[in-house]
């Protein structure tokens, strides 16, 4: 099931994917998509409304992020091994957590704001799991059973934000639209395996990153597993894990974003993403 | 204004404090104090309650953390001078910023509990800013009028967490219960001045920590249009502005909290916390 919002931006309405891949409104089964919301429950509740009497959507409708809010946006650094040779850097030996704001959360299709003065906008395709039920210690054999979901995430970031004002990455991965998801959520379910998903980014059409999940150094399952050992993950909390070589920081010379690029994405089974470079204060 | 959550946990109730001390109960005029409804907005509404027409809460009642749940729990490492020398560290150039996992929220008289294998538990007496409004460019001089107000906070750390575990200090700031915050949020108005404030933290009744606001490196105001270059605040972002010295990873030998220790804390009209710390399997 492919869990999905739509609407004008700030006025999404919850929504499904018929087999047809026709948005269906599910307005009339839940709320809205949110950390409030989001539970195996709701899945079950969902899986018997019959699509075919929801009203359809139409096909130019802008799409929204999947989740109106995320309640703790987590993600993984460097956990390809070619990427983290891309960037110079050594392969960890567990893995390396950042957070990024809330606030960064942006449709899969909206543009992307280049921040005041920011010289090294980059991207990263990334795996995003959506946990749907609260766990700490969580054992790596157990860690799938509490993912809700997975989504498409470019995981934008400022390079000189992140690694050259003051240590910690968080303020390079954080400004508002540094966080598209989507465009929809597909229930796990349907990722039996989400270590054999194929991913790409292309910018202004040309590839720039390709890898496949089958390459992370820490698997999905391992990741929640560590990640538990240290807080409590709750419904509604979102982690990208990481992403292939490609990046712009990694090519020689590096190749940052600029306003009017185009960026391209998808992984397999998760759907695409469209957006482009603009600037704030255009924004 | 003082506000207050009160009641079992998971259960609580916003409320308000009079001036002889007494909770009053509000949940008549907001339903919770949350992101969604913290607001200056909220505040002009709440000052005209007459409070003597509340309910009266038992004095024996517990306090909640003084908001349902944090949107974006940041804070600023080693924003004091001595603090930043007992660590071994430089004094930063730009705020060092760092994030708490949301799930950490904890009652300000709540048991802290400590991870399972973790050996250096420490505490760190902070002012917490929660924020009004949301702005992301805004200037020093227009910062403090997105505060609603201000809280104690206790950034409860686990120093092998942070430090030792692969990079990014979020690591060990965020098991459940190291955010204890509260007893209440005294609104912006009644804090003219944040950085003219008088901090204390007691271990087993012996006095570890000693501060004032007013020996920052980076005021609240800076802090705030520092950190809203990188990301926007929204309402209901808590930002805690770092630890004046007496750590106990700063003393020489090092003093790690060990179950049974008492905690006692407080910020000049801000109230205090006592809490103890339990082991995590007896919690």
């Amino acid at each position: 099931m492919k869990l999905v919002r739509f609407g004008p931006k700030g006025q999404e309405r919850p929504g499904l994917v018929d087999d047809n891949g026709t948005i269906r409104d599910a307005s009339s089964l839940v709320a809205d998509f949110s950390p409030e919301t989001v539970s195996f429950e709701l899945i079950e509740t969902l899986r018997k409304a019959d699509l075919s009497k929801l009203p359809e959507v139409p096909g130019d409708t802008r799409i929204g992020s999947p989740l109106s809010r995320i309640g703790h946006f987590l993600a993984v650094g460097l956990n390809f091994a070619d990427h983290a040779a891309e960037t110079g850097a050594a392969i960890p030996s567990e893995p390396l957590i950042f957070s990024k704001a809330p606030s960064c959360l942006n449709g899969p299709n909206d543009d992307i704001i280049q921040p005041r003065g920011s010289v090294k906008l980059d991207y990263e395709v990334e795996l995003a799991v959506v946990i749907g039920k609260r766990c700490d210690y969580v054992s790596e054999a157990d860690a799938l059973s509490h993912v809700l979901g997975y989504a498409l995430c470019n995981d934008v970031s400022e390079r000189d934000y992140q690694k050259e004002r003051g240590g910690q990455w968080l303020k390079g991965k954080s400004a508002p639209t540094f966080g598209p998801l989507g465009p929809w959520i597909v229930t796990a379910d349907e990722i039996p395996d989400p270590q054999a998903l194929e991913m790409f980014l292309n910018l202004n059409d040309e590839r720039s990153q390709t890898g496949n999940t089958d390459t992370m150094i820490f698997s999905v399952a391992k990741v929640i597993s560590y990640l538990s050992e240290f807080m409590a993950l709750e419904p509604g909390d979102v982690i990208t894990t990481g992403t292939p070589p490609g990046v712009g920081a990694g090519k020689k010379p590096p190749v940052f974003l600029e306003v009017g690029d185009r960026l391209h994405l998808g992984i397999e089974k998760l759907g695409e993403q469209r957006s482009r470079i603009v600037a704030r204060d255009q924004a």
